[in-house]
């Protein structure tokens, strides 16, 4: 056998990898040097849905990093503090890693990138974001030659499942959460999806790879879902459009500056997670269930979407057993050099443009007294801010309440906001119970 | 400078690369090593889009393929000997290809392939099917582990054009195609195209590389998009369908009995491009205008699609640099061993279902006179041929002549065609004036 692999974690994901993996028949034939070399567990007496020999079985995880015969450490074992500090010592032990652990390599990136740099491994992680979809290599690899503009993901299955639910069904957020949770498709404790953490940890994983350059986590706006009420998505539908928890990273210059600057600095960039209003003509509009998709624009090519299963057992296991053919591949070339375009190519930290400074299309929705003139005085306190608006809609009432619908053309959030600041003063207006962006 | 580029045509998408080449700021760093070091045209004089020193440009194509100090040659002159010749003399000059050539490598595929496997050279062809879609190389590399079962292909762009039209507008073939040509999205001989020519030459590439065996040409069975009619596109949207010019490679067997096979043997797959109703939620279904997309099913990534550009200069330029990118950084890997996933792997051919074996569902439209019990006829035609009716529709009349339009079960092709020709034997049926697959 040739190459041998330490896998840390049996769940879900470490599962389905060595499923994959001990059922090689008319997969790439490559896949026949792979050795199950090794595999960490919490338990040895844990029921499991595969066979592997007592032999191969260890609660040592440590041994495994550590162990000389191992070739590659492949860490689907999930989790922060432990995971970090168990692929560290297999870079500094010389193994090659592949993982899947979005939140370690959003958190630990520059940590552990430097560190496989100077030891000259790889860190592989196709499966930390779209599950099986292949977007990471492709962006390394095939979409490097571009400029990219904007990269814009679906790329949190659990809300975009709530989002659709809510929009087929016009159901509350609250109903759909209960019983996606009763479905398993929401965790107990739904945090992570529904407030946009998920989604934020991918996003700056991608941000990174597209614009070449490091992001720090907490320079990513997040923004999740609980606010999105079944009247938004009502009249989102009316105006054209549905609503999506996208998550963005976005060149702040428009492509013609970046190719005209002539000295090279930082890629100055939004990084962003939040609900937003998609026309039904976007590519994106159409994505449903727990479905992902990542759209990439750049220049030459224009825009490019992948789209598949974001999660699950067999897609992610497809992704890590990539990413595992593809280092076998290279090993098989050379075990010294690297190669450039599977390795951390950048050093430098992006630039993150403030939310303030954003430009972007707003949805705002106004409860206020049905007085006349009430229209004109949003106008006004708008037009004070160099807000211009697309349309605004008076449609229906809330109580006693009349309920307005503003959608504005591209506007500085910074001076949005501070319309809606003096917008609240005004004694017609009676709250905001609504905000979002626009694509 | 690293890596001296000989490039032979200076076209549409020639021009494209050497704009992108020309200008690589905030593109990928490594693109700074290659060098634009003979460009080979037809003629010196011609006013052109892009500038090159003289000593670049030259007419002598045989003094490029041949040259010592070129590492990479760039076919981007299109048609077929001309351009085959050169590939292969580049070969055996051991010269690295990088080609947009769809017909060449379809046609001269085993022939390419086998002279650069000795050789020890690569023959990159991101370029040759979607245009600027990654999907060579995630076929390549990501899904590799994978037991594909389906590749289903959007891959032409000017039948794509056309048919959507012919949906929106609820017009006719022909009067479209006058008018895609006079807008410049069909050529003025729209036959490779419209006949479904360009499609199989994709789709046999497509399946070669997702099945891991050459495919014979010949071997793919291709029909094109004239006999479309409005009447058909109009049923097909009562019954749920929009029609697409699908491209698909399929394998034969379930996936289980694959992977169930004890003796490896070359796979037994159709591979065929033909108008087809495909079902309004379906993926492809909303894939309109010039743009592609291809499908992937396998074991156990489910289904993955890609999305973008079909064709262009600018996203053609962006297939042809990543290519380009992708031999830069693994030579600098190693010059000598080649990358396995990167290079031809394969040199078994697959076995091709006849189209009589294939399993699928149909459309058909009879044009019957208008007697009782005539759908009772046909459904005994069909019944003694087993073939099993989804839906029975008769909606309207040709003058004198009632419509029956049936949707079957999945069906042997060889059986349903038998059924036919029974019922053109029946006195009641006057003609069969369409026949589309269902997917």
């Amino acid at each position: 056998m040739g190459v041998k692999l330490g896998i840390l974690g049996l769940g879900t994901v470490g599962t389905g990898t060595v499923q994959l993996l001990q059922d090689k028949g008319f997969r790439h034939p490559l896949l026949q040097e792979v050795e199950i070399y090794r595999v960490g567990v919490r338990s040895l007496d844990k029921p499991r849905a595969v066979t592997l020999p007592d032999s191969v079985l260890t609660t040592d995880l440590e041994a495994i990093v550590t162990d000389p015969a191992v070739d590659i450490v492949v860490e689907v074992m999930g989790g922060l503090e432990k995971a970090r500090s168990l692929i560290l010592k297999a870079i500094q032990n010389g193994k090659h890693v592949v993982t899947a652990n979005k939140a370690v390599i959003s958190r630990f990136g520059d940590e552990i990138f430097t560190a496989a740099n100077q030891a000259g491994v790889y860190v592989m992680l196709e499966a930390a974001v779209g599950g099986g979809i292949p977007v990471i290599q492709p962006l390394k690899q095939s979409l490097s030659v571009n400029r990219i503009h904007t990269v814009t993901g679906i790329i949190n299955g659990t809300t975009n499942y709530i989002l659709t639910r809510m929009q087929t069904e016009g159901s509350n957020f609250s109903d759909v959460l209960a019983d996606a949770q009763r479905l398993g498709y929401a965790e107990a404790d739904p945090t992570a999806d529904v407030d946009g953490l998920d989604a934020a940890d991918k996003i700056a994983i991608l941000a990174s790879l597209a614009f070449g350059g490091r992001i720090k986590l907490k320079d990513v706006y997040s923004e999740g879902i609980r606010q999105v009420s079944k009247t938004d998505i009502a009249y989102a539908e009316k105006l054209g459009f549905v609503i999506k928890l996208l998550a963005i990273a976005q060149s702040a210059a428009p492509l013609a500056a970046i190719a005209n600057r002539t000295t090279p600095s930082s890629p100055l960039i939004s990084v962003r997670v939040h609900p937003t209003l998609v026309p039904k003509a976007h590519p994106l509009a159409s994505i449903n269930g727990v479905n992902n998709a990542i759209l990439v624009e750049g220049e030459p090519i224009g825009q490019v979407m992948f789209f598949g299963p974001g999660a699950g057992a067999g897609a992610t296991a497809s992704a890590v057993s990539s990413d595992i053919l593809n280092l076998v591949a290279a090993l098989k070339k050379s075990k010294t050099a690297l190669n450039p375009l599977l390795a951390c190519a950048h050093q430098d930290y992006c630039q993150i443009v403030p939310m303030a400074e954003l430009v972007t299309r707003f949805y705002a929705r106004f409860l206020t007294k049905d007085q006349p003139g009430v229209i004109g005085k949003l106008g006004t306190c708008f037009g004070n801010h160099g807000v211009s608006l697309e349309s605004v809609v008076q449609t229906g009432f809330q109580g006693e309440l009349a309920e307005i619908v503003v959608v504005t053309h591209d506007v500085r959030e910074g001076d949005f906001r501070q319309a809606l600041t003096e917008i609240q003063t005004l004694t017609a207006v009676d709250s905001i119970p609504s905000l979002l962006r626009v694509v």
